[in-house]
């Protein structure tokens, strides 16, 4: 492992750690709900959160600033899994390599869980103890919503279901539209939030989040074909069984990695307005195709 | 019907129809998931809003500031509607006078059309264009957050579903600060907005919106046992098909109705700072414990 890998993994442990603790500072764990919610949100990788973290870091905003607002994606990001997850939508036992919330508990847990995961995302974003100033929340707030709603994420997550459930093929061009709002929404919100935390241009950070999003989901499509469920924390091979088209059914496994390298450096390009600062940002994104989980 | 009574009716239908404006504004037809949300809106009363609105207005905000926030709590309320009517929930069909959202579509496209519902809340009450300030915007989305989270709303919801598949009997305590939660965190949020966005102290506006909430929720056990599913726009009975507590189970038809008029005055009395300023407010009061929808 070189030194930029390590010096990321360190940087994403230690902020995952600070956004962990403060999500569960938010929840107790005195009934099934908050249990629930306490479940769906053990094993992930933050990445959105360190996204959060590191894009206001390299804006000058303080981690202790920057922190509410990741747990707060993280929190949203908890929310969609835990709904796409249940028996109607895509059925899923297995996420962040523990039962699904309606596999432990039920269905009815399973939605109230996802639905105070998304009001705790806005809480977490609005709360004035977070002390960035209330222009800053209202504009944040105001994003989150837009990116979490029914004309990004949830259209995104509805295109997916309508996918599977019919004959339609989708070409390329669908899957990446679709892609760009179930996956790409929050990521960019993600990236974006350093610049407006810190005031300035958001251009360079939603070109980087945008090719960003995209090879995500590129290796998200390589894992299901290529990984092993154990490792993925999730059921692989779902997409291939269900005939659905996926990057990696349209451009064949070698061309789906190429597509990603070539998303990767894009986006590494879109940051070289900030030099040095943005390494981590540049190591994440070698890191999101390297991943096997 | 009295002036007052009239006065009351004709100022709800007023900001009702603007309300529901601002909210179709905000949401296309051109797929299911948007079509099923502006059904889940289809029909509703708009109480909240209003309460909103006219809190807005003795506190000297116009209703061109405050319709946003007016039509961010009745999504909010509409999401909380089409997730409790779930199968696996309250399993309703029947709401508004129009079938439930998993009834006219799916399960999968109730869950959606919910969850982006409570997305558009935020996004109305943070949304730079309605003109209120950030401090105001950012106030009142972190409250709604608090108020629709897993501390009132949904532990609220959480609750009811847990005293119907156990054999425990709720008392009157019980049931009480089960419905705090459930009915009465969204109506203190809506009656108490108009002095936040007024500035003033919110004091009154709270008194007022507790007794009202308990007072809301004894007349919908009141409609439950003596109302028709045709007039009130939700089967009606259900309660008592199974087994469940009520006000009215616990203190009899009279006695809820007692209990509810006793209510709807310390209301009316928390509102005597505003004088007759808050005319339609107290006889909104009056017109909630009489209404049979």
């Amino acid at each position: 492992m070189n030194s930029a890998t390590s010096a990321l993994l360190e940087g994403m442990l230690s902020d995952s750690k600070s956004i962990s603790n403060c999500l569960h500072s938010f929840i107790g764990n005195g009934n099934d709900l908050e249990l629930s919610m306490r479940h769906a949100l053990h094993g992930g990788k933050n990445v959105r959160g360190f996204l959060v973290m590191e894009s206001a870091r390299i804006h000058g905003i303080s981690p202790l600033l920057s922190v509410m607002p990741a747990a707060g994606i993280e929190a949203m990001h908890a929310y969609s899994l835990v709904h796409d997850d249940l028996p109607c939508m895509d059925d899923d036992d297995m996420r962040r390599g523990q039962p699904t919330v309606h596999v432990k508990w039920n269905e009815h847990t399973a939605i109230l869980a996802g639905d105070a995961l998304l009001s705790l995302a806005f809480r977490l974003v609005c709360d004035p103890s977070c002390k960035l100033s209330s222009d800053i929340r209202a504009e944040l707030a105001f994003r989150l919503a837009v990116a979490g709603g029914h004309g990004k994420l949830i259209l995104g997550q509805a295109l997916d279901i309508e996918a599977e459930n019919s004959d339609l093929t989708h070409d390329l061009e669908a899957i990446r539209n679709l892609q760009s709002h179930k996956t790409g929404a929050l990521i960019e919100w993600s990236a974006t939030a350093g610049a407006i935390m810190g005031g300035a241009d958001e251009n360079a950070m939603s070109s980087y989040a945008k090719s960003l999003g995209l090879a995500f989901q590129i290796q998200d499509d390589v894992i299901d074909v290529t990984g092993s469920s154990s490792v993925a924390g999730k059921t692989v091979g779902k997409d291939e069984k269900a005939g659905k088209a996926t990057f990696v059914s349209l451009l064949g496994l070698e061309g789906a990695k190429r597509e990603a390298q070539s998303l990767v450096q894009n986006a590494c390009d879109a940051l070289s307005v900030y030099g040095r600062k943005a390494e981590l940002l540049k190591e994440l994104a070698n890191f999101v195709i390297s991943r096997e989980f």
